[in-house]
This record gives C-alpha cells, structure tokens and sequence, in this order.
C-alpha cells in the first residue's frame, strides 16, 4: 500500500486516548489528512498530545476543534459523548461528516443525534480493537490492521459520506462492517461486554476467597487465570460507561450464561463425566474452527510514521497466540 | 546451567502426551537419565514415540516399562491413574521413586495410594505448564521453563526421595514447590479449574444464543472473546477428569464466583456506575501487581536437544504477553 492523497482537509479530534492517539499516528503516517486538530478535556492531556507531536493543533476546546473540520472523530468515554455533542453542534461545518469510537451504539446516538444539525453527516463507528493500555502514550498507528470497524449510520445518512469514512478505516488496515446500532450492541455484549464482565468477577472472586494466598494465585496463575487477569485490566471508566449504556443486551446475554452455568455446575455435582466431555469436545471445535479465520491481508505502509510506539505494536500477535 | 551427570539410571515414563513427551526431550536435553523406557496404551502413540525418538526403549506395557526403573512418572489422564498404579504396582523396584502429573493431587492419591508397595517413594507431583496442544508431539523441552512444579507427598515420605525429583524437577527451569494435596486442590480450582469451567461455559453459550452470527462472533472475537476462546481449546478427556475428580473444590469455588456475579449483574441492573467502577479499579489494580512477579531467571541449556519443538516453544512468552 502506498501513501494516500489525503482523504480529508483538516481532522479535528475530541479526546486523544489510545484509540484516537492511534487515528492520530496512523493518518499522519498514511498522510491521510492535510491537518490534524486534537483537543482533550484534560489540560495536561493536551500538553502531552502537544509532546508528543500527534497533531499540528492542539485546541483548548473541542468547539475550537471542530471549526473548519471535514472529520470529526469523538473519542471520549461513553458517558461524556452526548455533552460533547452538544458543546460542538453549533460550531460544525456544514458537509462535516461526524464520528465517535464508542463500544456502545444505540445509547451514543441518542446522545448525540439531536445535537448535530441538518448538513452534518453523523456516521458512529466502533473500531473493535485496544490493548489494556490507555491515554494518548498508549496509541500507536498498527492498531487497526486486520480489526474490523463497524459503522452504524442511521438510515438516511448519505451514502457517499459513509463510503468516504469506510475508506478512511480501511486505508488504516481495518475492514469495515455496517450493521444497526442495535445488533451491534447485541454482537458486542456476546463477543466482548459480558466476557470483560465475568473475567472482572473471577478475578475478584480468587481474591477475596481467604482459602488461597495472592501469592499462590500470582504464582500459578498461568494455568488459565492469566488470561482473565489480562482483560480485567482495561481501563475502568470506559467499561463502567459500557455496562451503563448496554446494559439490556448484555444482561439478555448474562442470563443465557447463567443458565448454560447452572447446567454444567450441576454435571460437576452428579459426577456426570458424559455431558462433561461432549460439552468440551464441542467447544474445542468451535476454538479450532476460529484459528482457521484469521486471513492474510496485507498491512498498509507504516514505515514513515513519525513516532514509535511505545511498546510491542499488538501486544498478543496472531502468529503467537493462534500457534494451533 | 550446564550438563548434568544423570540424576537417574532409568526413567520410566507412562503415558507420552504433552507433558510426558516433553519430560523425555528435556530428559534427554539435560542428560538428566541414563535410560528413558516410555510406554502408551495405544499401539499408535507407542509407534510415534519411537518415531520421534523419545526414548530408549518403547515398552509394550506399564509393567514392563517399570522394571528396574529409578524413577516412574505417570503422564496418564488423571481417571486413569488408580489402574496404573495396580497394573505397575507388583513390578516396582525397591527404592524407587514413582510420580505422576496429574492436576488433582486428592483423588489420584487416594487412587494411586494402594498399589504402591513398601520401600517404593511415592511424591505425587503437578507441573502447572501446558499448551492447548496434547499428544506426543506437542511435547518440546522447554515447557516447564519458569512453571511451577507442585508436590504433595504425603507426610511419612523419605525426605531425600522429595529432595531428589525435587532436583529433577528444577533441572528442567522449573520452581517446585511443596503443599498438602487438599491445598493443592483449592489453589488449581481458583486459578485453573474453575476459570476452565467459565470459558467453557461461555464459549458455549456464544455459539447457542442464535442472536449473533457465528460469523459475526469469530470477526470480532478480538474484543475479548478469544481470551476464552483459547482455554476452551484445551484436551476434553483431560478436563472432564479434573472436573470428576476435584468436585468440592470445584464446587466451593463456583458457589462463590455466582455470589459475586450477582453482586455486578446487580450493578448493571441498577445503573449503579459508582460500584461498577470502584470493582473495576481495583481488579486493574491486581492485575498490575502480577505483572510485577514474573522473574529473571536464567534457562537450563537446552542447546543440545536432539528434535526441535513442532512450533514456537512457549505459545504466549511472557515478553509480549505481560507488556504493561
């Protein structure tokens, strides 16, 4: 892949964590954008975007940011979504295309649907990619090679302005995917809300019992409790955002798993070593059928980005973790 | 570390799956025995043992396989210890050592206990290491580099016989330590068996919901789910034994990760952010401190080992795995 034309005039960013720290690297690095504006809430936030070079403008709010932007990409936690909407509503450029990276849908646009005015183009995105990592150190350009991103633009967005920010991903390694704000929510309560919310409780749970020591779980941690640990280090405020925000689908899901729990408690009861095995068998197939789909695209042209990452750029690489 | 003089004449090893196969190539690596003797049930495995060149001598039998040997380690699925113990039992040398490696120490003593006779060193032992891969050839030398290996012996074993496998045990990279069998069950069900139980389960309850695709599942299972996904993978009959044969453990555990399910499905029901995010902190919180723990130390050689691992020795190395 080589270098773009740019895609868009000037890039305005509202939040600069790992998610927009990482579009911020990648488009500079793909020479995606002619400028990139980025702001943040936090003062000490922006100095360090200013350090760390991310953008040619750091803004001291994001209704500054947003003037004279193409491409508005809001990556703030759910919660602070809709007020952000409503501080840069008024100062959007007509034709703009809007955006925002949260991990919930249905909840983020009625949040900020009835602050973006009539010739604004509102498309939400979820880029379904992160590391256990955040704030603006943590991004870095890979990030969204071979993730997937989905948009959820309501029905009557036009349909240029969705092709243009499909491009816009896909020029960063992504493929993206477009489906109802609604099954989104329903998809990722499966593949990712209640995962995220059962590894937080095992790892409570092994460290409240008293029976074992911390050190004796730190110490024999490898043999599976390790890769619970490692999700339930994401980044509080946005999953406490996400429970808040999806929470039917992902207690719809939690609830099936319960069941599904129940069910294979009772077969360690019983001694019912049938069921035990027929149920494992299954599900080492499922796993088997999942390390089969991972496909060989090949990656867009890094190689000029200005700054390296701070660490391994995907800490759990493919080729490592999918060994079988 | 270099070379050392053999610790043992012969070594016995029953069963030569994942664990077994890779006890014989670091054996044989480390020069740690004069003779490796292995066995298998299946006519198949014995044929590929002595294809890969495992052993020494490949026995048509447990019997056979432990005349005469110095030291027997059973590498069997843990229902299948208490008949190998019965079938070995009457051709035990005096003095010698016998082990196994199963992942509950209870019932497998409690099994394997009577068969053993007097003047013979019985130390059970569990190296906490593995992959999702079983069979022979999964086997490779480096796996218990780093690992813990437990052994409970129970309370009148000769104290030299513990040091000795203890040596051996090390001799491979790998850090024993000592505890009562019933402790052993508890820790394994904290931060093994139960977690094995819940990716199960959830794995399972994905692929039943009929609300997502599977294929929508399997794209963005990058969000969380193939943490899952991957324990999920691990050899069934294995698994259904752990499940039969540590049940209180396994049982006591559950009842209390449901109590503390509860307690954040509760959260999520209510909105309630503020309990939502102060368990999520401090969850981040423990996970940063294990981190900390994983130490420097220095590998055996395993420069010498005669066949080559069939894929990357440690699936997931801590460098990239513990990157924060």
């Amino acid at each position: 892949v080589t270098k773009q034309t740019p895609m868009f005039n000037r890039l305005a960013l509202i939040g600069v964590g790992l998610i927009g720290g990482s579009i911020a690297r990648a488009a500079r690095a793909l020479s995606l954008v002619e400028t990139i504006v980025a702001t943040s809430r936090s003062e000490p936030t922006r100095q360090r975007i200013a350090e760390l070079g991310l953008a040619d403008e750091v803004a001291d709010s994001a209704a500054d940011a947003v003037a004279d932007a193409d491409l508005v990409i809001v990556s703030v936690p759910i919660g602070a979504c809709g007020p952000v909407a409503r501080e840069i509503g008024p100062h959007l450029k007509l034709g703009a295309i809007v955006s925002d990276v949260g991990s919930v849908k249905g909840d983020v646009i009625a949040a900020m649907g009835p602050h973006i005015p009539p010739g604004v183009h509102f498309i939400p995105g979820h880029p379904v990619a992160g590391t256990e990592h955040s704030g603006p150190d943590a991004g870095f350009a890979e990030l969204f090679v071979n993730r997937w991103c989905i948009l959820t633009p309501p029905p009557n967005v036009d349909r240029r302005a969705i092709e243009r920010l499909s491009h816009f991903w896909e020029a960063f390694g992504a493929n993206v995917e477009i489906m109802s704000a609604e099954h989104h929510d329903l998809v990722l309560a499966v593949t990712s809300h209640v995962p995220h919310l059962i590894a937080y409780t095992i790892v409570g749970t092994a460290f409240d019992l008293r029976l074992v020591t911390e050190s004796e779980i730190l110490k024999y941690s490898a043999s599976g409790f390790r890769d619970f640990t490692r999700i339930a280090a994401s980044d509080p405020t946005m999953w406490r955002d996400i429970f808040l925000h999806n929470k039917d689908a992902v207690l719809e899901v939690l609830g099936r798993f319960n069941e599904d729990l129940a069910t294979l408690t009772r077969a360690v009861r019983r001694g019912d070593g049938e069921t035990l095995f027929n149920l494992f068998a299954e599900r080492r197939a499922i796993r088997r059928g999942m390390v089969q789909l991972d496909s060989g695209k090949p990656a867009p042209d890094f190689q000029s980005a200005e700054s390296k990452p701070p660490h391994d750029p995907i800490p759990r690489p493919y080729a490592a973790f999918d060994d079988d």
